[in-house]
C-alpha cells in the first residue's frame, strides 16, 4: 500500500465506472471470506489491491458524474448512479476489513469460521504453469463448468482483472484463476494449473 | 423509522449472532437490487427494517464481546469477531442507502439498472393467502427448487425473519415468501401464494 497512483481524468461512460465497480465489491467479499476461512494471505492482498482500484474507480466515477451533469434535472438522474458507488464502496471497506484480519495474524475466531463457510462452494486461486494444458485456451474451448463442475470468476493478469470472464476469454500462462466448484473440481483445476494432470475428460 | 427498541443485554452465544448478521447483511443486498431494478417499495421498507435489526444485533454482540473477554488472550481472538460484525454492518448500510435511492423515488438510471440485472434469477415478494395450497405445508414437502425451480430465501412472519428457511420450515397463512429463482418460477409462485393456482406438479 506505499504506491499510490495518481488520479488523472478520464472520459469514460459511468455505467461502466459503476458496473465494475459493483462486480468488483462483490468478488471482494467473496475473496474475502475465503481468505479468512483458509487464511489465506494471497486472498487478502488480492482484496486490498481490488479495494484500491475500487477507490480510484469511485473517484473516476465522481469526476465523470460531475460533468455529466449539467442541470437539476441530470443531477437528480445521476443521484442514483452517486448512492451506488458509495454502496459498492463500502462493501469493498468491508471486504478489506476481514483482509485485516487475516493479514495481521488475527486468528480466526470458530464464530466467523462458522459465519464463512459455504458447505457446497469453495474458492480456489491458483497460478497457470507454463506446462499447463489451460494455458493458450479460450473458456469456451476448456467447458470446465460442463466438465470439472468449476466457474472461473476471475483471472488476474499481471495488474489487471477480467472479472467474470467470458466464453472466448483465453487464460495465459501466469495468469491467476479465481475459481468457484465443488471441492473436488476446485482441486482438480489447481492440478491443471499447475501441469500435474494433463487431461480434462468429457 | 418511528419507534426504537430499546436495547437489553442478553446472552446470546456470539456465534449465532455473527452468523445471523452475515446472514442478514447479503439478503439485504439482494433485496436492494431487486428493489431497485423493480422499483420496488416494499422490498426497500424489507431492507430498512432489516437494517435496524442488524443495527440491534451489531450492539447485543459488542456487549456480549465485552462480557466474553476476560484477558488480553481472549480479547484477541474476539477481534476478529468484532471485525467481522463491523464489516456485516457495513454491507447492511450500503444495501440501506439502495434502498433510499427507491423510497427518495430517485429515478434509477440505466446506468444502474445494467450493475443490478442479473440474467438468470430474479426475486420475489409474496404474500400466502388464506387460499394458498402453500399454507400449513414445510418446505420438504413443497419441494419447490424441484418442482418449479425457486428456492424460498427467506419468510417474514410479522416481525420475524427466517433466513434460508431449511426443510422442516412450514409456510403459514401470511407470510411473506422471499424467493429467488427463473422467472417463470418466480411467477408461478405469486400465483400458488395468491391462491390463483392450486396446482403443483411434479
Amino acid at each position: 500500500m506505499d504506491e499510490w497512483e495518481e488520479i488523472e481524468y478520464k472520459p469514460i461512460p459511468v455505467r461502466t465506472l459503476l458496473v465494475e465497480m459493483k462486480d468488483l465489491s462483490e468478488l471482494m467479499i467473496d475473496l474475502a471470506y475465503s481468505s479468512a476461512l483458509f487464511n489465506n494471505a494471497e486472498l487478502a492482498r488480492d482484496v486490498l489491491e481490488l479495494e484500491r482500484k475500487v477507490d480510484n474507480l469511485a473517484l473516476l466515477l465522481k469526476m465523470n458524474v460531475m460533468i455529466a451533469a449539467r442541470d437539476a434535472e441530470d443531477a437528480k438522474d445521476l443521484l442514483g448512479v452517486s448512492l451506488v458507488s458509495s454502496a459498492a464502496d463500502k462493501i469493498s471497506d468491508a471486504a478489506a476489513d476481514i483482509a485485516y484480519l487475516v493479514l495481521h495474524g488475527i486468528g480466526i475466531h470458530p464464530a466467523v469460521r462458522e459465519a464463512f463457510k459455504r458447505v457446497e462452494e469453495q474458492l480456489g486461486r491458483f497460478v497457470v504453469k507454463r506446462d499447463s494444458i489451460l494455458s493458450g485456451k479460450s473458456l469456451k474451448e476448456l467447458r470446465l463448468a460442463s466438465r470439472i463442475g468449476v466457474d472461473i470468476i476471475a483471472i488476474r493478469r499481471g495488474n489487471d482483472w477480467i472479472i467474470d470472464p467470458k466464453g472466448g476469454d483465453k487464460i495465459l500462462e501466469g495468469d491467476i484463476l479465481i475459481a468457484r466448484g465443488a471441492p473436488s473440481g476446485i482441486e482438480e483445476l489447481g492440478r491443471l494449473a499447475e501441469g500435474i494432470s494433463r487431461r480434462l475428460e468429457d
